[in-house]
């Protein structure tokens, strides 16, 4: 099934996510809210036709058997191995400041296809995320903002929220990418083409916080091989850097 | 003076607006809420070095020769036409949605250099912006916003944000735009390169609200002129829409 045939399905009776584990043979339940959306909400009812992804890269296009505001059973008629995601995997790796910019974030980059976010702590951080329970706590948020920015943007992936990590950390691991792309208003322009190289691989994208990376943090991040680019003579704000970013760099890879 | 050297300044003390007419000869005067933020908040005096743009496309550098926290007078050193502005002049014509969704659309839009926006009452957007006060003090809200924003992007052009126009106004005019591009997932890609013979004219992007403009107005607008293009596999909220839209065009036109 192509996008334009899923848009009309979707539009209409909805686009619903499923764990895995309740994906049996030909059959599929939705429980849980995403029950209560099909059935209350968008009145879907035996003999209907949705398209279900399991956040795991599979997504079905199923007739509902049964239809209560608890339980949805379905039967998959067709499935779908990684509908609507794209070739290479995007790894955001962005400084936490303040919070409403973050949830922002995080919706916007799933939607735009990235495959992983890491929260980092930085230097120009606000003090802390509080108590380990509230960081907890904004972990869970932000994963649940990705499972409905999946939903919203026709992905089968749900992308992984990391917990928050150190910049330090993060950098360990800068070997894992075979692309690293520091954000940043001192490098250079994108030059038309150079995430053409990148096209099927993992790339790593680095943004700072509301007030940047410091000079040391850009020292460290360059030094382990991160090249940092421009986003031109406009100074925006962190959430907006991330979002044009993205845009750019999953537009010289074709996908947009 | 180039872009960093102005970040530099504008990371410190500032980056100020005065309305033009409190531009006389080589001085100029903050007033109200710019001259509390400029002695009070960033705690600047006499002597000091300050960047200030007027929102018609001047800005100033210039040394404090005296600040209170309701007046502070500059005297200007150097100027600048059209600072921190992009060549090509970029009209956003987006359809009411959400309150929230155009609030953060224009916000974003005066960041990437959109010299123009127009919000537009189409048949998807709610109800109606309620009553005609109600409606006023929304588009106030959109100027306010638009001039944080400038200020933000060290930009020296206040948008103009029109009064709520309804999609055949903004049709009737697309004669004085050299290029139409309407945003749509019916379209084709952006063409790399498209936006190049653009570079230095009138552009009018046309985005709709959630729901998309309805089939109706979509043949109105390509009837009309507007080309479609869409923005890729994943289906992306208005304002992504819209913020990814412009990124490509500034792209396109060598401005990011």
């Amino acid at each position: 099934m192509d996008y334009r045939s899923l848009q009309r399905i979707t539009r209409a009776p909805g686009f619903f996510w499923v764990p895995p584990e309740q994906v049996q043979g030909d059959r599929l339940t939705l429980t849980g809210d995403e029950a209560h959306h099909a059935s209350a909400v968008c009145r879907l009812a035996a003999g209907e036709m949705i398209t279900v992804c399991d956040g795991a890269g599979n997504a079905y296009d199923c007739e509902i058997v049964s239809s209560t505001s608890h339980e949805v059973s379905a039967r998959i008629v067709r499935s779908h191995r990684r509908l609507g995601e794209p070739a290479t995997q995007i790894t955001l790796a962005v400084g936490i400041g303040k919070p409403s910019s973050l949830d922002w974030i995080v919706e916007k980059a799933v939607e735009l296809g990235a495959a992983r976010i890491i929260p980092m702590q930085v230097d120009e951080s606000p003090e802390a995320m509080g108590a380990p329970e509230s960081s907890r706590r904004r972990v869970e948020r932000w994963r649940r903002l990705a499972l409905g920015a999946m939903k919203q943007s026709l992905r089968s992936v749900w992308p992984a929220i990391d917990d928050v990590q150190s910049l330090p950390t993060v950098i360990a691991t800068f070997s894992e990418y075979q692309s690293r792309w520091l954000i940043d208003p001192e490098g250079v322009a994108i030059p038309p083409g150079q995430a053409k190289t990148d096209h099927g691989l993992h790339v790593l994208v680095l943004v700072g916080p509301e007030a940047g990376f410091t000079p040391a943090e850009r020292m460290a991040m360059t030094a382990a091989g991160a090249s940092p680019y421009s986003l031109g003579d406009r100074r925006l704000r962190a959430e907006t850097a991330a979002i044009t970013a993205l845009t750019l760099i999953m537009h010289h890879l074709g996908e947009i």
